[in-house]
């Protein structure tokens, strides 16, 4: 039905944002529209709005499954404008976030174990098909309508802007922290990339009570790692020497990388039935070299942000234990810029839109 | 101290083998010698011995750890000869069994949980230096005298020579599906390819009350998978539509094959927060696919054989469920023969060696 329609016309509530049309990437205004806010939905007053890196991933189809006008930003704050006849958890005024998800099947296995977030249907916050037909747009814009299923309470000292990027880069780190035991006071963490996800893993590994390696290809994050986030180490990943003296001593690793790298040096860092977690996701297969897993019962799991009901526990925890991501804060149409600067990792951490602000003045 | 002697001359007790000599993993026999039997060791005469692919790689010196002449063997059945005087476990008579290990460190936490194959200082029952210096050598030979604590007491009803390839490749299958939970009836367990390991692997998870799908390159193997070994289904790895069926079908994947071989294929397999199980250890490292781990939760873990209270659950339990392997029982002199046929995979599925039968007749 709607499919036939234009952005602006298939639904009845007019939605503004910034799109990019195709994969050149570039972002520019796009009026589109939202649809009546559903018995079971809430309308969403979007405040800021985190910038992922795989949202400039998928701007670029580099997942090969975007669909174009693409309004992106999974990281979302604001305030409830609307809700339906049905919703229970939210009234108008609240705070509240949404994050990558906006829909699974709510019937299979992993959506009964609030695992909706490896729902073999789960439908993405942006660049996805919606249960009407239509295409989802994200967080780059004025307004959102979601089920209140997919939509978390905001912890009242939790600020909306630096906290933003948790509903993304938090609960990724954060879901297999907890899932692999490794929530444990006086583990052994490393944390591989200290990038957007990267900045929050230490945090949340030290809030848990871990010590924290960071593992970079650069020295030059040393000083930001130890004295800024509090990470009890750092090794430099091409430095042999170090690295073999660090050899069979991690817990755990997340990795948070997405450019290729090599994962033999991070297996043997790690003590033996311990896992290497994957987070960041490039497209290409990396090399795994199979004796060391062998000879230490090792893993390399992947692990992939996290299901509602983790994600609420992870916003409360992380207002309990003061933490949120460092964050820019932008207005809208700095974005082009700040994809250019993300992509040279010129960013400490986190973009993050101003949005509400940035479209008063449009 | 001993090293300096000639392996005819280091040790009191004589003994005789077969020896390879250099990379062209020759056999031919071989004058050496054994330790007098210490406090806590038990001397055995040998009478089967299970020939493991691994013997060979050791052999060729693929692995670059080989001490030449190397004396293989580490399924290895016998007979109690002499006991030391505080050995507890053990009288003479006694039937027992000596795997991959014959020492390890002994005070390391992986020691102290019953996983001495993860003891960084585990000593190989062949060619390995043990504590007093000298090189191991292993059931390829008329006795071998062993550490109490690295024997395994024998069930009355196992065969000695179907048997012995529990050691190696009955733990080697059986200790994962334990500590992976996939022990449970009516899981969906897959096994990738079928010789030594992978045709135990299929016994051990029909034990458990599993459905077993064999996957494999070949549909040749089909009517013995499924006729004789028991297994549910099978799958050829290439038939793309197949394959695309089972997808997300199974609880665990055990992977016995050590050559290169595609991945992704069996991770899509493979239900989200399950393992693909690496058993086989090629040399070369495998190309992972990240993303489809990331959206699965999804591992690739490795497992090496087991520990020693863990090999002697493992014996018993393959006793009370009548497993053992299929093999083709060969005389000693008929090694390099064997050898030539393993590497075509030429064997149903362990050749086991008569050692004592063939060596009464020298």
């Amino acid at each position: 039905m709607a499919k036939s329609q234009s952005p602006e016309t298939e639904h009845p509530v007019k939605a503004f944002g910034w799109a990019a049309r195709d994969t050149s990437a570039h972002f520019s205004p796009f009026n589109f529209s939202r649809r009546a806010t559903g018995e079971r939905d809430v309308q969403v007053k979007v405040l800021y709005c985190g910038v992922c890196h795989s949202d400039l991933h998928m701007a670029k189809n580099e997942w090969g499954f975007t669909q174009f006008p693409i309004v992106p930003g999974h990281e979302i704050t604001g305030i409830v404008t609307e809700v339906g006849s049905k919703v229970e958890k939210f009234k108008v005024g609240d705070k509240v976030g949404v994050g990558c998800m906006v829909g699974s099947c709510r019937e299979c296995d992993q959506c009964a174990n609030d695992l909706e977030n490896y729902c073999s249907k789960f439908i993405l916050t942006y660049s996805s098909r919606y249960t009407d037909g239509t295409v989802t747009y994200g967080g780059y814009s004025d307004k959102i309508v979601a089920d209140e299923h997919f939509v978390i309470r905001w912890p009242e000292n939790l600020p909306l802007d630096a906290g933003a990027p948790l509903l993304c880069a938090g609960i990724t780190t954060y879901s297999p922290l907890k899932y692999h035991g490794l929530d444990k006071p006086g583990l052994n963490i490393g944390v591989v990339g200290l990038g957007g996800l990267g900045h929050v893993a230490v945090k949340f590994a030290k809030a848990f009570g871990s010590k924290v390696t960071v593992i970079s290809t650069s020295i030059n994050k040393k000083k930001e790692a130890t004295e800024r986030l509090g990470a009890d180490s750092f090794l430099v990943s091409r430095d042999q020497e170090a690295m073999q003296a660090a050899a069979g001593t991690l817990d755990g690793i997340i990795d948070t990388v997405s450019a290729a790298h090599p994962l033999l040096p991070l297996v043997n860092l790690l003590k033996p039935h311990s896992h290497l977690i994957m987070v960041g996701g490039g497209e290409k297969p990396l090399e795994v070299p199979m004796l060391p897993l062998i000879f230490g019962r090792k893993s390399i799991s992947g692990s992939g942000i996290g299901g509602l009901k983790e994600t609420q526990e992870m916003v409360d925890f992380a207002a309990k234990h003061n933490i949120f991501a460092d964050v820019e804060v932008i207005p809208m149409d700095y974005i082009n810029t700040a994809f250019e600067r993300l992509e040279k990792s010129d960013v400490k951490y986190r973009f993050v839109i101003d949005v509400a602000n940035s479209f008063k003045a449009e």
